[in-house]
């Protein structure tokens, strides 16, 4: 016969409801113990049946992040933050990627229960409020990003339109007078670009500068390709910028490739900023100056909430909370040189 | 009380076996009929009970992609292709990071099926040939990467020894003749690294050149800060390198940044050939030439395998396979100049 969670609760000298609390995920376990149920869990190769589990209304351990591209650095970062977060509540984390596609992303929400899922991180593209509505799964979701404010879950995000704000002030304090823009985008549901352009326009007001809708570029993705080529456009007219505001740092590094290509002195004749801080800008040539927008404290955030959530009476649930974390300008060699 | 597969398949037209095929995620139904049922369920707001289903041993349509770290570009695009094939069998894709530690191999090795998953993808850093073979979970699985050959499972990888040659052979063609080598790792299981640092000892006795162990660096990881470290070391040397092959872009990309930092010319004075053709290398200044190899048919074939495995009889089921894909060099600045 197997080994029960009875066996193991002999072994490891605890309660049974002491080892199911492990099996299952919960949280308030003390560390020594944990590691001693662990133990006596792999020395006696005990395996909880899920699917029993599952039916029973337990707990997998297991939370889901869904993000809309890994192949997006900032999102791979992002990943690579809420695992380690999660491992402090010994949560196995699966990661789905929706390429923001409308029907990924809702068949993510309304199927929760399939992936016999404790809880979800989610960064939504396509999907807006009512579409996020808990549905019958009643499975806790944290969301991130900035398509959604105020909907029907917690919300972890950065002020990106003060920060976008933050680096046309840091452009115009060097003295630039022509900054450009690279990264808006047509489609109502591209909030992200939406709040860095806004950001973009209210700190050029303020700082006396005019708004020339000619030097705002809009990209398809916020992708290094694009960036090049927006620059591209940018250098070939007759009045080329003396600074660009990208909306990311995938696009700044594209950015930058064109203006090297062109023999075009970075930041002497165009300073360029961008926006994410990712791993790339910090060892690019040169360095990127950029947004960082403490991505490693929205991770931990966003687990914690997910946490607090898992441990709450669903009957008492306290009302979504929006969390805004705080971001700071990282200033390297493309706006400030060498 | 809530719809049934009988209620979806009077709705859609469709026999209840068709149904079930769609909402198990099998692979031969009719795309236009495939299409008809999730319209049926998707209006009913029919919703499988994925736990009893599973108790009954059907499929799930979800599949498991364990990789060591999302934060390495290379496994983030390899994650991205991934997901992008097994959208041809109406997959999802969960993906779990494992950060190569043994544990949580052995977790996701044991444990498969706990979540649910009708097979896996597994890149592994620390298991090797014995942890892997199939447990009692018996899920299929197909292996990527270095670590295991001749294992218990399917296998797709490059013929990295021969790759890391071609590169050193590249740069060898280009009259260098103290090429450095930037990735080894003293651990025995770094598979990855001590096959390309066979290939480098191989093109050099090829090409003439010795083998000077001095010109090898160790590095704790292969990220861009540790190749920033080790091209640091290699320039202080009172008889540096006209080359260096390091033994992924990333640490390419951080000695490039020391060689532009220290005012070397790349690749006048340095050659740099990196290995995996992410896309960073693309965009950077200089570009990076670098070994490809062909992730995106790394993952169909790895995609293709598996739904292979899904419709084989397991009492039957062929002997594991072996396949190599083919790499090829793209040459760019930091070998070949502008």
């Amino acid at each position: 016969m197997p080994p029960g969670l009875k066996d193991v609760a002999a072994r490891a000298g605890v309660s049974i409801k002491t080892v199911s609390n492990v099996v299952n995920g919960y949280v308030h376990v003390a560390p020594g113990t944990r590691a001693r149920v662990q133990e006596a869990i792999d020395a006696l190769g005990y395996r909880p049946n899920a699917a029993a589990r599952q039916l029973r209304g337990g707990r997998s351990g297991v939370i889901a992040l869904a993000l809309p591209e890994l192949q997006m650095p900032y999102f791979a970062e992002l990943a690579g933050f809420i695992v380690q977060a999660a491992e402090r509540h010994a949560w196995t984390v699966l990661i789905d990627q929706t390429d923001g596609q409308v029907e990924r992303e809702r068949n993510l929400v309304s199927g929760l229960r399939r992936h016999a899922i404790d809880g979800l991180i989610f960064s939504p593209l396509a999907l807006a409020g009512g579409d996020l509505a808990r549905g019958e799964a009643g499975t806790p979701m944290v969301l991130l990003g900035e398509r959604v404010w105020h909907g029907p879950a917690d919300h972890v995000a950065i002020d990106n339109t003060a920060a976008a704000g933050d680096a046309v002030r840091h452009l115009a304090g060097l003295g630039r007078r022509r900054i450009a823009a690279i990264g808006a985008q047509a489609q109502s549901s591209a909030i992200t670009a939406h709040q860095r352009l806004a950001g973009y326009r209210a700190a050029l007001s303020e700082c006396g500068l005019p708004y020339d809708a000619s030097l705002v570029v809009a990209v398809d993705s916020f992708r290094r390709a694009d960036g090049a080529a927006a620059m591209a456009a940018l250098l070939d007219r007759a009045d080329p910028p003396d600074a660009v505001f990208c909306f990311n740092d995938l696009l700044a590094l594209g950015a930058i490739r064109t203006l090297l290509d062109r023999g075009v002195a970075v930041p002497d004749e165009v300073a360029v900023m961008g926006f994410d801080d990712i791993e790339d800008g910090r060892f690019s040539s040169p360095t990127l100056s950029t947004v960082s927008p403490d991505t490693a404290r929205i991770a931990r955030l966003a687990v914690d909430l997910l946490a607090e959530r898992l441990g709450e009476d669903p009957a008492e649930a306290a009302a979504p909370r929006e969390l805004k974390v705080k971001h700071t300008l990282m200033l390297r060699e493309s706006t400030l040189g060498r």
